[in-house]
C-alpha cells in the first residue's frame, strides 16, 4: 500500500505534480501561490461570487482547495472593473485559496438573450437588467484578470447535443481560433494558468483533432467541455477515453460541469483531475441529500417521523445531528435552513467522495473503492445516485 | 458600581430572581430545568421550528437563552401529536435550552382564514392546506405541553387597534376567562411556567383591571400583549406605565412582539423583562441590518463599493469580516448568503443590546446607556432605528 503523500505547499508559479497512478486515474497536487489543490478535486460552484447557502469558511472546511467563479454572473453583477476596484473576487468573497473561473462562454449561450456569434467574439444582451455586453476571446481574458481568477478558462463555443457533425466541427475549429487568442490575451503570468478546452460534441476524430491542436499550444491545463449537456453517460466516458490518450501526463485534466458520484468515480478512472458541478448545491436546495447510502428525496412522507439522521458516521454535522423527520419538515416549510444543512450535507458528501478516491488511488484499490462505494448506494431508498 | 452576579444554574423549579434594579428597569434571571434565561432577555423566533437562515448552535452563540416557538404554525406542521411523537420540539429543532410557546391565538387571527370565535374557542381554516382547526384554551394547553414548551401563553382574544372601546372590552374579558381555563389544563407542571396575557387595548383603564385580575391567579409570569400592532410607540409606552405597577415585582413581565432596538430600551426602562420579535430576522431577510451606527438598508447603490464593514468592533462574524460592497452585492442578487449574514448580524446587535442593558443596569448607569446607544445610531446614514 502505497503511503499517501504530505500535501505540498504554495508555490511561486503553477504546477502539477501526480503522486500516484491506478490504471488511468492519477492523484497529485496543483500548487501555486494561493495554494494547493489535492487532486482529484471537486471544486464547489460560487456563481455569483456565493457557494450559495454556505458561509465560505464552511467550504473551506470541507476539503474544497479551490471554488469556482462564473465570469458571465459577475461581469454582469457587480461587473468586473467594479470587482478590481474591490480588491478582485478573492477578498470579496473571502475565499483566499485558489479561484478556477470559466470564460463566460457556456453561459453567455443558455441564459442571455440575442446571442450574435461570429469570429470576433459573441454580443449578447443580460437576462438581468437587458443591458447589451460584446465578449471576445480577449475581454473574456481580460475579465478574468479583472476578477483575479487564478485558473483562467479560453473563450470556446459549446455545441448542445445532439447536433450536426459539420455544427460541431465549426465550433470546435472556432474554439481553436479563439484558444490562441486567448493564450496571446493571457502572454505569461506566473503563477496563474490558462486552460484550453477540448471540443467537438460527440464525435471522437474531432474530439482527438481538437485535443492535439490544443496540446500545440502548450498551455497549463486542458478542460474537456461540451459534455453532461443531456448526453448518454456512456457517450461522455467515451469522449474521456477518446481524448485522455492525446493529453500530457504532466498536465491536469479538467471535466467540465461534471457530475452525479457516479460521474465522477467513472471519469475519475479515465485519468481526469478536475470537476465543477452545481448538482450539490443545487439538488440541496431541491431536497435532495447525497449520501453514502445513496440519493435521499427529504421531500417524500416518509421521512415524515424519521428519526435517523442522513449518516450517523459523517464529521458533517447536517448529516450527523439533524433528524430526518426535521429535515423533512424544513424543505415542505421551504425554509432556508433546509437548503442550508442540505447543500452542506451534499458538499461535504463530494468532498469526502474525492478524498476517498484520492486515498483509493495512492493505495492502488480505486476498483474496489468504486466497487464499495457503489455498494452502500444499493442500501438507500431504491434512488439511484 | 454594583458587580454583575454570577449567572446562577438551572433550577428543579420554575423561578425568577431581580439582582440589581435601576428605576423600574431589573436585570435578574429566570432559571429552571433546561436553562437559566438572563433577562432583561431577547428571544429570537424559531416561527416553524427554526430561527430562520441561522444553525441553532449560532443563536446559542450569540447569547440567546431562550427561543420562541409559534404554536399555530407547529400545530399545522409538523403537527403536535407528531412532534410529541418525535421527542417534542427542543429535540426536533436541536435547541436544548429554554422554548417559549404562544399560544397560536394571535397567528389564528391574523394568518388563517374562516375564524370563527366563541366563548368555547376558536375555529379556523389552516392557510397552508384549508384544514379545519378547532383551538380551545384547553386545546392550547394541550399542544403546547405535546411540542415540550418551558414556557406556555395562555389562549387570547387580541384585538386589532384602532377599536372600539366595548370591543375591546369584550375581548379582554374573554381572555380573562380563557386564563382561567388555561390555568386549571396546565395544573402543576414544576420546572414549567404558564403566563397570563393582560389585554385591553390602548385604555389603561382596562389594561389596569386585566392585569389586577390575572395577578389574581397567581400565574408565574405576565405578558402584555396586543401591543405593537400599528399604535404609535407612545402609546404603546403609557400602557406599559399603566401595567407595570399592577404586577408583581417577584414575576418577569413580558412584552409581546416587541420591537425596534428603541422600543426595547424604552420597555426595559420601564420594568420588562422579556421580548420577542421578528424584526431582527425579517429585516434581514430583506436586506436591512442593525449596527451600533444606526440601521442600514444594504440594498442601496451607496453601499455597492464600500469596502467597509458593518461594525469592526463587533465579535459577529457576519458584522465583522464582510465588506458593505459584497453584502450588497448578496441583497441584490437575492443570495440566500445575504439573509444568513444580515440575520446573524442583526440577531447579534440584539443579543448584544441585552446584554449591554443587562450590564448598563447592574451598574445602575442605564440612562446614560440608552443616550450612548441613541447617539451612535445617529452617526449612520440617516436612517432611524
Amino acid at each position: 500500500m502505497t503511503p499517501t503523500p504530505e500535501i505540498p505547499g504554495p508555490t511561486d508559479d503553477f504546477r502539477f505534480r501526480v503522486h500516484a497512478t491506478d490504471g488511468a486515474a492519477r492523484t497529485g497536487a496543483i500548487t501555486m501561490p494561493r495554494g494547493t489543490i489535492r487532486t482529484p478535486a471537486f471544486m464547489p460552484v460560487g456563481t455569483a461570487a456565493t457557494v450559495k447557502a454556505m458561509y465560505p469558511e464552511q467550504v473551506r472546511a470541507l476539503g474544497a482547495d479551490v471554488v469556482l467563479g462564473n465570469t458571465y454572473h459577475l461581469m454582469l453583477r457587480p461587473g468586473a472593473e467594479r470587482m478590481a476596484r474591490l480588491g478582485g473576487l478573492h477578498r470579496f468573497m473571502r475565499w483566499d485559496g485558489p479561484i478556477l473561473t470559466d470564460s463566460g462562454g457556456f453561459q453567455v449561450m443558455s441564459l442571455s438573450s440575442l446571442r450574435k456569434l461570429d469570429e470576433q467574439g459573441v454580443t449578447f444582451q443580460s437576462h438581468i437588467d437587458g443591458t447589451r455586453h460584446h465578449m471576445s476571446p480577449e475581454r473574456s481574458i481580460e475579465i478574468q484578470g479583472l476578477l483575479g481568477s487564478d485558473i483562467q478558462m479560453q473563450l470556446d463555443e459549446c455545441v448542445r447535443l445532439p447536433a450536426e457533425p459539420k455544427a460541431i466541427e465549426s465550433a470546435m475549429h472556432l474554439s481553436l481560433r479563439w484558444a490562441e487568442r486567448c493564450r496571446a490575451a493571457f502572454g505569461e503570468q506566473p503563477g496563474k494558468a490558462l486552460f484550453g478546452i477540448v471540443q467537438g460534441g460527440d464525435v471522437p476524430a474531432l474530439r482527438v483533432e481538437s485535443a492535439k491542436a490544443l496540446v500545440g499550444l502548450d498551455l497549463k491545463g486542458y478542460a474537456i467541455g461540451g459534455l453532461a449537456v443531456g448526453e448518454p453517460q456512456a457517450v461522455m466516458l467515451a469522449m474521456i477515453e477518446a481524448v485522455e490518450p492525446h493529453l500530457p501526463a504532466g498536465k491536469p485534466r479538467y471535466l467540465m460541469g461534471v457530475g452525479t458520484p457516479d460521474d465522477l468515480m467513472r471519469s475519475v478512472a479515465r485519468g481526469i483531475d478536475m470537476f465543477d458541478c452545481v448538482m450539490p448545491t443545487r439538488a440541496g436546495r431541491h431536497g435532495l441529500a447525497y449520501t453514502r447510502h445513496g440519493r435521499v428525496n427529504l421531500r417524500n412522507a416518509r421521512h415524515a417521523e424519521d428519526t435517523s439522521t442522513l449518516d450517523e458516521t459523517s464529521t458533517c454535522p447536517a448529516a450527523r445531528d439533524y433528524s430526518r423527520a426535521y429535515l423533512h419538515h424544513l424543505v415542505r416549510s421551504d425554509e432556508i435552513l433546509g437548503m442550508m444543512l442540505l447543500t452542506w450535507n451534499n458538499l461535504a458528501y463530494y468532498q469526502d467522495l474525492m478524498a476517498g478516491l484520492r486515498g483509493a488511488i495512492a493505495a492502488g484499490r480505486l476498483a474496489d473503492f468504486c466497487d464499495e462505494t457503489r455498494a452502500g448506494w444499493a442500501r438507500a431508498e431504491g434512488a439511484r445516485t
